[in-house]
């Protein structure tokens, strides 16, 4: 029996990672995904949302156990602080990708990845949510990350990861692109 | 001493509601927030965000407890399932940004809400991230969201605070528009 070496670089799998890709360039709908979620409202501000199966690689996975997630507002945002409040979920996603996505791109390229840290902010003008000036964008007017890394890499190799990862990162695009949202109401 | 009456509609506070918007009305600045997040990578695709502090109002709020989230990739995607992943880190915070927005509209307009439940999806293409063809958007290509509404109102007012919902809540717009994220690395 042929022995399989995998190569491991920061947690990475990256045989694994390498040929994830090359099944995907030659077959591209092994890279046709659809994430999932639920979400029920439990009263005021606080509502909870489930999230376990998805679509990938042509089939359909459900995990062991579902991850869920409480949502609430802060008291001084009318709510009694059950957990985080939507916005900054939208910053812990955000995190979340950009960083997966240095580690990895940084993995495929042999560098060792020893910290990362990092610091997301951004700002929100309620007079949006209220409508009181409808020339005020609801949404956040921009987010800034502010990474700290501690790797076996130069200056100008870490600014290319994080370039990389702002070109890739899913939520990054999502974030940054238009992406329609549609909504429905169920009859 | 006089009697203060807080109306509750919906579990929420709309005489503390309704007094917010009057405050930011007159003095725009208390409408100004900043939501901040920390995160720190642990191994391979994990890693933590901590929510805690924010400004608004003037002030700069603390948690008694900070928020804590764990994000992986499940095993599919080269993690280890240790927390969702930070696309549905994204849909947890949609949904429950469109929940509460649709829950204080209708208390504002005192239309008393039974239930809300959702459902979220929205298609990613691998090839995008992994930079397979720079044509694909690495993001989300788009978002559902269906509603299952059960409330004391007639269908038209539903869809009118589904309508509303989309157009004020703030992670809704952050997604739709085109938000800039600027990222640095500290040195």
């Amino acid at each position: 029996m042929a022995q399989v070496t995998e190569k491991i670089v920061n947690g990475v799998n990256v045989t694994g990672l390498f040929e994830t890709i090359e099944t995907i360039k030659e077959k591209p709908e092994v890279g046709k995904y659809n994430f999932r979620a639920t979400n029920k409202w439990i009263g005021g501000t606080e509502n909870h949302t489930t999230v376990n199966d998805f679509y990938g690689a042509c089939k359909t996975f459900s995990r062991k156990k579902p991850h869920v997630f409480v949502k609430d507002e802060p008291e001084s945002l009318l709510g009694t602080d059950k957990g985080a409040n939507p916005v900054e979920y939208l910053l812990a996603g955000l995190a979340g990708c950009v960083t997966t996505s240095i580690v990895c791109h940084a993995a495929a390229k042999g560098i060792k990845i020893h910290s990362i840290e990092s610091k997301l902010e951004g700002d929100i003008d309620l007079q949006g949510l209220f409508q009181i000036d409808e020339n005020v964008n609801p949404g956040y007017r921009g987010i800034n990350i502010s990474f700290k890394i501690k790797a076996d890499a130069t200056e100008k190799e870490l600014e290319e990861l994080v370039e990389i990862a702002k070109k890739v990162s899913p939520v990054a695009n999502t974030i940054s692109r238009p992406t329609p949202i549609n909504m429905s109401l169920e009859k």
